[in-house]
């Protein structure tokens, strides 16, 4: 670089990933298939139409490399994409490390976050279809938002089902669904058999991942001209996040910088993990690299550091396949912790399969330790970070103090998966010392 | 341009404008000086020292055309500049238009406006001017924020007077402002002598920015380490906002696109329609363009289309220079519209001095087509716009559908001057058909 104080690589449109990367081609070992809960049978694309389109089926079980974007989705992503990435100069000055820290942001999509990258594919391939209506359940409201412009671009509707603490605590998300043309509700609801049950069994509920699921699944099982979409866990969604890793590769070899030595990111259903890492993985098996991956997670949900790897339901009324997963249990309703999109029982198949193969690692934070990270970020880096990215950057952060008492000087890539523009009334409870350690 | 899909133009920080451009010294003819408020007579230096450090003065006065951005300005600019300029495709789809419409963002800065190009450059020659401590108002927030963030950086203490209104309905922006580490309080308030004498007068007022003005004015001429800021309406801080139309003509430029034949921006203090027209000004005024230059302000604060050209105070209180400028009067409360960053009595005296010397025209746009054209523009490109910057769009749609039923096909630029994140309560209330078209 000949620039020493370039603070970022933005790349030209005509730098855009042209195609989407498949981990499973370049697995040392098979990932275990999903199962039909009835048969406990690896599951069919027969079992999947009812809730999604073939274009997503297909991607759920391909063993293909690359697997190419199509002209309208990559269109969109044009919105946007490629995202920035950046040499944290001033965080590394505030922490005094002599780590070098880089960051890959995606909190400049139209909904803050990582989730557009996955979200107008799964409209686009429903559109295609003959879909017309696509039913989700959000936590934070990330997913949800970024659904609503999807869905809103390929003149599809929209009904979402946002965890219930999220969607009262957290109403500009709810706001943004509207404002893109979206429906949504707060989840458990009285508009499913799912959403009624669960009222009636636990009344003060505040709600949880898996509950919204089964409303969302619900919804769309029981109309013909609706899929269900989901945001996160599933192979096609990892799939289409890799847009992330790949541009990240990229801009640091234009930074004039090596392999990278450590990449942090947040993981709660393991979609924005994914996305950065599963390149990364490729250069550690390839042999182009030897990067430690870090998943870092909250500890109120600590699917993969405290979690058993077994076949589980992804939702709590067990309406979904059976997926082999790092899992909590689909019962487990977390605190209700600010990063709500890490408030989820279990753990991507191919994030679990790959932490089980020891391709990354793991570790657990708190939210204290979260937020102070993330305060620091922002007063150096001028970016107020997600809730969810504050885990990737405290991670971070503890490895560069460990480094600099080492005398080391690695490069670390973190994941910032989106803005915490919308979080930042988390951000006055923590600096106003009221928030839990939860 | 060889793609014919592209939609953005990002430039390498290597490309960052090095210089801020002043207007001043290619006018035809001399804006009137500011003038001291007892003798009436032009101010000198002497006159502005309680308030403002000695670089800023300089530059309030200077005739220089070309002034340098110092290195530790430049720097921290890298964090976010240059700003992207896209070309709205889907918007023209969405309208149907023979028009081609660019819009330039400046919504990816640390706070999600254009106020930090003047807020960093401010609290560096307070710095060097040995102060420790900047007062600042702030309507709707941004500017708050921006110089929060601003302080935070070059390690100054911050005290915000927020206008009441905005300082209520939009929590979000008081703590972005405390998270970067600075005080915010609502205005008027008890702390200052303006203020506790407005609340005896009016204790129900929703506050202006005229009286925040006198708030934070007060407070810093009391003390000797402090200087107050202001976030628009002066010289200097249109001359900061010139990188944006400096880097907006590199831009179109690169489209392959000709001079545009329109430039919509909306104007509250002026700093933004200055920002991005004061270059394109010096396009038309060299030959090289004829670009109708349009401000677009908000029917509930129209100081160029419905107020006097005079010497008028900046403030409730009478304490600031008298400046020559179209004005509604420092005692005009407009109404507490969404778009607070425009709900300000007079017009930067440059800005003003512009429109009464026909280099730029003006219009007044209502809340309603303002959300309205925000709506569309959000659905369309992606990206939910600040509500000042909605006025623009607005403007923007107006020619657009003139263009189109003329048959032509003229450029128009859109200054998209911040994001609307932190303005979602607005948009859900004109989505849910309960805001008043004031």
């Amino acid at each position: 670089m000949s620039d020493p104080k370039q603070s970022k690589v933005v790349l030209d449109e005509s730098q855009m990933p042209t195609h989407w990367y498949n981990l499973v081609a370049d697995l040392p070992t098979p990932p275990a298939p999903h199962l039909h809960p009835g048969t406990r049978q690896p599951l069919v694309p027969a079992d999947l139409e009812p809730l999604f389109p073939p274009g997503l089926i297909e991607q759920e079980a391909s063993t293909e490399r690359w697997i190419e974007i199509p002209t309208e989705v990559h269109d969109i992503y044009r919105l946007w994409r490629p995202s920035p990435f950046y040499r944290a100069r001033r965080l590394e000055a505030a922490l005094g490390t002599t780590a070098k820290i880089y960051y890959k942001y995606e909190g400049a999509s139209p909904v803050g976050s990582h989730k557009t990258n996955s979200a107008v594919p799964q409209a686009y391939f429903n559109k295609i279809a003959g879909r017309t209506r696509l039913t989700t359940e959000t936590g934070a409201g990330q997913w949800g938002s970024a659904l609503a412009f999807a869905t809103q671009v390929f003149g599809l509707t929209c009904d979402i089902w946002q965890v219930r603490s999220s969607y009262e605590s957290k109403p500009y998300r709810h706001y943004l669904m509207e404002t893109f043309g979206a429906t949504a509700v707060a989840s458990p609801s009285e508009l499913t058999e799912a959403g009624r049950a669960i009222r009636e069994q636990f009344p003060d509920t505040t709600g949880s991942l898996g509950m919204a699921i089964s409303e969302a699944v619900e919804a769309a099982a029981k109309d013909p001209n609706a899929s269900y979409s989901l945001g996160s866990v599933l192979n096609h969604v990892a799939l289409h996040q890799t847009v992330i890793g790949q541009e990240t590769l990229k801009q640091l070899e234009l930074f004039d910088e090596g392999p990278a030595d450590y990449l942090f990111a947040c993981a709660g259903g393991g979609s924005n993990l994914a996305g950065i890492s599963f390149p990364f993985i490729r250069e550690n098996l390839e042999g182009r690299a030897a990067t430690k991956i870090v998943a870092c997670e909250p500890k109120a949900a600590p699917s993969l550091t405290e979690g058993e790897f077994k076949y589980d339901f992804g939702d709590t009324a067990h309406l979904t396949p059976l997926l082999k997963m790092y899992s909590l249990g689909p019962d487990f309703v977390p605190d209700p912790v600010h990063a709500g999109g890490l408030r989820y029982h279990g753990m991507a198949p191919l994030v679990s399969h790959c932490y089980h193969e020891k391709l990354i690692d793991a570790i657990a934070i708190g939210q204290l330790e979260a937020f102070e990270a993330g305060v620091v970020f922002a007063r150096a880096e001028g970016i107020v970070p997600a809730s969810e990215s504050n885990h990737a950057i405290a991670g971070a952060i503890r490895q560069a103090k460990a480094s600099t008492e080492a005398g080391e000087s690695p490069v670390i890539v973190i994941g910032v998966s989106g803005s915490g523009q919308l979080d930042l009334p988390a951000y006055a409870e923590f600096l106003s010392g009221g928030m839990e350690n939860s």
